[in-house]
């Protein structure tokens, strides 16, 4: 569509207006698109499902992050890992259903069969000095958060994955997410670049007018404002959230869920931020009755009103925990016009559908909210298209979170790029 | 699907036989594609619509010119403008519909608020040092040949475009088209390159067995034919053509109906041709009656048997204005094997339907026509997509305005090559 | 998807391993493709069809190799002819329909007429110094193996089809056929590349387990096996099978039908093999029944247990001969990543369908058969496309003869390349 020769990349992303959003070519070059999968989505660690997908031993789930095809499995000690989805003798797909149980893993094209471990157990008339050792499934890096887990395509996966952990494991931990099972799962293929989505995603400044059921619970004013163009309403709406905001964070930190703000979006490899947000109403979850969904509580909890805390990875992920249940997204990019938007809702694994929760209930608030960004995510993508198109400016207020997943975006190029 | 270095394209250019088609590059090469949108569609004067698609302040309407979105729309004093349909912050698509009515323009995103004159009136959070002045919406060059619509582009838009209008506001004017409204408009995207749709237009001598429709009204001879082969009914079919187009022509002209031909199809920047045809049967219009299909008049006119006046522009445009209705047709790229042809019919803004006119009436002759040629045009795109594939001949009697179309198309992208 | 420069895939010929799997560009690269529609389907013999496709003069078919459309038609004089499918005027594609019976070749565009010969006849408009003698149409050869219809797209094919010819004749001709009919064709897309389709063919590996049907008259130890590695049941079954091939080898050769193996594959530019197989059960023919599935036998034989002889060409057919029907495949590249596989059921020209024969019962193992394969090509094709990919030793025993394929593709590839 829009030919970008890789030498050229490095002069686009050196002239970046600070504050200002990101030129044509990052959205729609065919060659940026490869260099993400490569650099970004290749080196990085990338959200891709919860330990309750496959919550026995032997249960698999196949996850392609672009063409690599990566088949997540919980071995017989319990161990969750990741293995390359593809077979050591004609390249056959291996295992081809999203989930599945499986005891050994066994190639439909001429049956040879690995273990739970990766490992080639037997290939028929492959003859006497056959050596098996050498051809198991090829590991996938993989790491689990309380739970949560990311993988990394690279040999050489950052570092820093264990700090963003250390950090983040106080906030999770009480929100039990290796004891849910997952209610619900929703695929979108969104009509636009992935960091059109994911800048979709790291500002709230379209709230109020395009997320109706959203706003309910959340404050559209969570994410900033600007303050002296507030009207009496905004600013009412401004005070109360504030003061909110510091009575709950007090309230829970002395209860021992940590609450405050820690933000790394730009200045790590592996960039994160998070904060435990108060919900508006009931303030309990992201319902449309702003009470919880879900009767039993994660982690054993008693209290409902813990607000929604909020995990964003770069590149590729967000998540809301709450009391009685979670949301976790992630972003897997399919071409330079189209993104996979992966959603599933976490309840206790005790929780009984039609006794302790509503499938309608506890989902209703973010399927309506994906429906409607997706719809965003079009518009931009059609217009930014457009050789009128030029990068605008980002508002000072509301959208400084997206300026920052574009300076981790672009710094991330630049350092591949410089090597 | 087939690459072509840019720096062969002059060469391709270059060799091409004279009264010979187009080599198979021109249909097919992404490159050559891309060069005919920046250099044809992006530096041209492209026929989009009429001012009957705005009628009144605040109607919209959107028309992508390959990857430019364009929104046409009349402002609140009545004027006709078009700007390019993307907000000046994040990029998105400003307006969706094909067509609606607005008060101002507000993007869906974030609410960035447009007046009518393309200004940025509002953007809610941007802060107090927030510049609004240089962030209207861009515009596009517009003019109105007598409520025809054509937009450039271009910074610097051909300027014999007045030299057109010039001459052909004598021929337009009495069917008063900016009186008119859209009784009926039809998409086809036709399976070839836009060339291909363009030099089907430029040639009758596929009418004759292909149009059943169209030869009801229109004689397949007008457009020329090889004397020296015609058999007696064909010899006959031709004299008769050739006594009506001059007593037409006379009694045309002696009346105030300019009818005589202009041709600048290849001499020209901004190239285009018209005559008044003489029409067969009633000879009053593009029917299968050859009578009007609207009781009331184009222009205030009383005299029904006007023929049939045809204007064509370089590179994207045919038109037919009857006493009763016009036909207009616009092409547009869609990509190198896709073009979007998009015809309108327009009658009197007074006329009721059911009443003064029958849509079915109306239309039947260039519904069948044009769903004729696309699929000629299919066939087309087909063959020359073969490595077998070789230019022919053009006949010198019927196909001279196809050379013609070539001749212009060459030469403009020689001019661009030369720079 | 994958870009190779041109330059490098000569690396990439000249460092394959031997006995293992091609890399993945030569399944995915565009450039690949390309080379492979230019010298591999461009300048060998490739099998289309039968004679049997246009029993009757005037009878057409239409066959697409790549971009390249061919039409095979029946002159009066009874011969079977090919000729490039594009009219010489404006390049329109000449005939639409796959299989067409006509009086001579009129172009729907402006009737350019031509004869069966391929001479044009007749262009109106094109004045009186016209000179139609060298627009007549291109020619394709095409060469008839005892009915088998192959084309060669180049000026100067490969010479040595005679050689094959001359050896494949005495096998073929006891099955007479010239005097079939198509009693049934069938064409399926498949999800992978061409290559990976033809690998499919070109080994039985995957068969006990995937082709529950075609195992029925077919032994999966036809074509190999690892004798040390064969259980009780397999070292019996391997043992009857070993029996089986030299007695019936013995009777058929002395009967006068040639049996034994010739091979190939990858030592000639136009590689094939053949060999008569026995067939399990009954012995006749691959039906569910092992039994004849048309009562009328092919070229007036009486004897049903002629077993299946198979007949592979290089690149793109393979052929199974019994005595009562034949059933004929060729594969044609659509793009990188999908291939039409096209299959013919002939019986005797004079069988009358639900009288000597059923649809159903001559069908159904080759439709099950195709249709399990074309899921494992998909299974294929959509593992190789991971980066983690890496090609895998083929067995020795079962797949020698995928690795002829590879061979012999190289080869080629790499003699284009050293010119």
């Amino acid at each position: 569509m829009l030919q970008v020769p890789h030498s050229s990349i490095g002069a686009l992303v050196a002239r970046r207006r600070p504050g200002y959003g990101l030129e044509q070519p990052f959205f729609l070059s065919q060659e940026i698109f490869d260099l993400d999968m490569e650099v970004i989505f290749g080196r990085h660690w990338i959200f891709i499902g919860v330990e309750a997908d496959v919550p026995q031993p032997g249960d698999t789930m196949v996850v392609d992050v672009g063409r690599t095809t990566v088949l997540v499995l919980r071995d017989e000690a319990g161990t969750v890992r990741a293995v390359n989805n593809v077979c050591r003798h004609r390249g056959a797909r291996l295992v081809h259903d999203y989930k599945a149980s499986v005891g050994n893993l066994v190639c439909r094209y001429h049956q040879w069969t690995y273990g739970l471990d990766g490992a080639l157990q037997y290939a028929e008339h492959m003859g006497e000095g056959f050596d098996k050792s050498c051809l198991g499934l090829k590991p996938v890096h993989l790491k689990s958060l309380e739970g949560l887990l990311f993988v990394c395509l690279s040999e050489d996966p950052p570092a820093d994955f264990d700090t963003m952990a250390e950090a983040m494991r106080p906030y999770i931990a009480p929100h039990g997410v290796r004891d849910t099972k997952v209610a619900f799962e929703m695929d979108i293929i969104e009509p636009g670049n992935w960091k059109i989505t994911m800048e979709n995603n790291r500002e709230c400044y379209h709230c109020s007018v395009n997320h109706p059921e959203l706003t309910v619970p959340l404050f559209a004013y969570g994410f900033g404002f600007a303050p002296e163009q507030l009207d009496e309403t905004g600013k009412l709406q401004a005070d109360r959230y504030a003061c909110l905001l510091d009575a709950n964070h007090a309230d829970w930190e002395a209860k021992g869920f940590p609450s405050r703000t820690i933000e790394h979006l730009d200045d790590v490899v592996t960039g994160y931020r998070t904060q435990r947000l108060p919900l508006d109403g009931a303030g309990e979850s992201h319902t449309l009755s702003t009470e919880v969904a879900c009767r039993k509580l994660l982690g054993g909890q008693t209290e409902r009103k813990l607000g929604g805390l909020h995990f964003w990875t770069q590149p590729n992920s967000w998540h809301h925990f709450m009391s009685d249940h979670a949301v976790v997204f992630s972003v897997l990019p399919l071409d330079p016009e189209h993104s996979l938007l992966r959603t599933k809702w976490l309840v206790h694994k005790d929780a009984v559908e039609g006794v302790d929760y509503d499938i309608q209930k506890l989902t209703e608030v973010w399927v309506a909210t994906n429906a409607q960004d997706s719809e965003l995510v079009g518009y931009q993508h059609s217009g930014v298209s457009s050789p009128a198109y030029e990068p605008g400016p980002y508002s000072p207020y509301t959208e400084g979170l997206v300026d920052k997943f574009a300076n981790w975006y672009l710094g991330r190029i630049a350092e591949h790029l410089e090597r």
